[in-house]
């Protein structure tokens, strides 16, 4: 396969009314890539609203199998069935697809792709394209890979436990409204004041049907289904996704998923057993320097990652880093990250930059 | 020493109009413990003021020294300082002192308890009293140590790693009222429904002064200072306490402590290796007989522990229970158990029950 991305390539984002969509669009406004068209694609219902893009007025068509004979670059963000109802049109036409869905990125053909941590692996040894079709890894997997690489590269990873602080904005746009809403609900039942207990059967509806539970001053230790062992398809990803982007195939790691009321950063507490010893000093200047991280770190002045600092920047902010007190050779960490940036738009931007700068 | 609690013996709390005083009141309207007389005592500023207990109106006292020479029983809540200071006073008068500051709780004379687990450690091997002062352990450690015991009993605890999601409580009445005012704040602002970014520099200023930094729709990755070790004493108190409490002073074991905006329940994401091999079932049956713990696991139904569960009621919610799959003996839990009473007032007022059923 010989590839190579036009220098003004004619974009399409196939889910561009939805959180993500937006925020594709929104990097358009912000960076400098070149784009001769964007056509923007999602369900029938939202065709023929109209949305801003550099400057001018579009009009959102319906995602179709015709949609993409006119596109050399489309980013999916509508969902794995849709995905996999369009992704090979939209690939047999010549098109590039960057994919933010589940659906093939565990596909032994499919590049999984953090670009800080593994650009390599969308080409070939002679610098052509592996494959059209490239998946964005699951949010808090692009998060943790991003701070993990570093380490990964001069200590050797040897177990990964994480659990995670995830935002509402990981089920979109309707999980931000359900918990606004019912944020507003809880805040108005009068017994809030009498020792905090909240009634969270009562009027606190609109997070149930997207979240399976309340989620306004709640939180929820499930993300996705349950799989046959316990774990939720959420906490399988994350091992199985950092495990692809690694290609640490046994690399031993536990994550628990747990869903918090935060519209749009996911935050992660991580702890890590390295096969070399650590040195805090050194891994500090190591974090420092990784593309994709931001190190906040001075307990002192209270500086640490929270929601709050990387809510709407691209960098994944890390911190509270000190020597592991459970394994002789590792350390302890405490990362958040914007989900809807580089848990999502952000790194399938970079995606498409990292191959305009090399076609 | 020999020590025999009073068949009806006179009480005080100190602390009294505090959110885990007030909570330590509502237990003597809904259990039996007999109760002589109480008395209600707080700081200058709340004295005066009227609260009822068992029928009557009773008045809030001033803390003094000289508020115990009528008490049997005193439950204190009101700080680390204040602790140091009238503690002493009440058990030179033969005061029973069970104490929810962390001032005494690593005191090798001081016995740390969780009844569940080590309410054996309260008495000397011929049933006296080995101290007057008996410390109630940390609100994450007892809801903690409560789940651990009988993996401990029967497995062996090699290594516990934990991250938790405290809830505003920990900090009092002050932390939930702050948490209700700035989420209301973070509501008003317009900006919320655009993509999901709030202004966390605006309007939202009653959480900083509580926690340091807004909570409203955020995480907190500090509870407490910081120590030399890179870790909050949050963090320390936990290990140490947890050590303390199993009588296991080289346990190891690293604790994660975050704030979350939740009002009244804390969680915990639990991951720990054992001696012995675990097997699931019987870890299931074992927790379920084990007193203090429920068991809430039934993935398919959606069923686990949540702050919405726990919130209000006295047993440690204990669910999401999977072999590891990172150490090849051991396993992986959520919990949530409510701050206030487990926490804290339920967990004094055990100590007291236990006493009063030895006595």
């Amino acid at each position: 396969m010989s590839y190579h991305l036009p220098k003004e390539p004619r974009y399409a984002v196939a889910g561009a009314t939805g959180a993500v969509g937006r925020e594709f669009l929104a990097l358009f406004e912000e960076r400098a890539l070149p784009c001769a068209s964007m056509k923007l694609l999602a369900s029938s219902r939202s065709a023929g609203k109209g949305m801003r893009f550099r400057g001018a007025e579009l009009t959102v068509e319906e995602l179709t199998e015709d949609s993409f004979a006119d596109v050399d670059v489309a980013f999916f963000s509508c969902g794995g069935d849709q995905s996999r109802r369009f992704a090979e049109a939209a690939t047999s036409r010549g098109c590039l697809v960057v994919d933010n869905s589940s659906a093939f990125r565990m596909d032994p053909q499919v590049p999984l792709i953090v670009p800080e941590v593994n650009a390599r692996d969308m080409v070939h040894e002679d610098g052509s394209l592996r494959s059209l079709l490239i998946a964005n890894p699951n949010c808090s997997t692009i998060i943790l890979c991003v701070a993990l690489a570093p380490i990964q590269e001069t200590y050797g990873l040897e177990r990964v436990l994480v659990s995670t602080y995830q935002a509402a904005s990981g089920t979109g746009e309707k999980g931000m409204r359900a918990l606004i809403h019912d944020s507003r609900e809880a805040l108005a039942q009068p017994q809030i004041h009498d020792r905090g207990l909240l009634d969270f059967s009562e009027g606190l509806d609109e997070c149930a049907p997207v979240f399976g539970h309340p989620l306004a001053f709640n939180l929820i230790p499930q993300i996705d289904v349950f799989g046959q062992d316990g774990r939720t398809r959420e906490e399988q990803k994350m091992v199985q996704e950092t495990r692809k982007i690694f290609a640490l195939p046994d690399l031993l790691m536990e994550a628990t998923c747990v869903r918090v009321p935060v519209l749009r950063s996911h935050a992660e507490s991580v702890s890590i057993e390295t096969s070399r010893a650590v040195d805090l000093a050194e891994v500090q200047c190591l974090l420092a320097s990784s593309p994709g991280l931001q190190i906040v770190d001075d307990p002192g002045e209270r500086r640490y990652p929270m929601p709050s600092l990387s809510s709407g920047i691209d960098p994944v902010l890390v911190g509270r880093l000190r020597l592991s007190g459970v394994f002789s050779r590792g350390l302890s960490f405490f990362l958040s990250g914007d989900q809807l940036l580089k848990g999502a738009a952000l790194n399938g931007f970079q995606i498409v930059e990292t191959l305009a700068r090399g076609s």
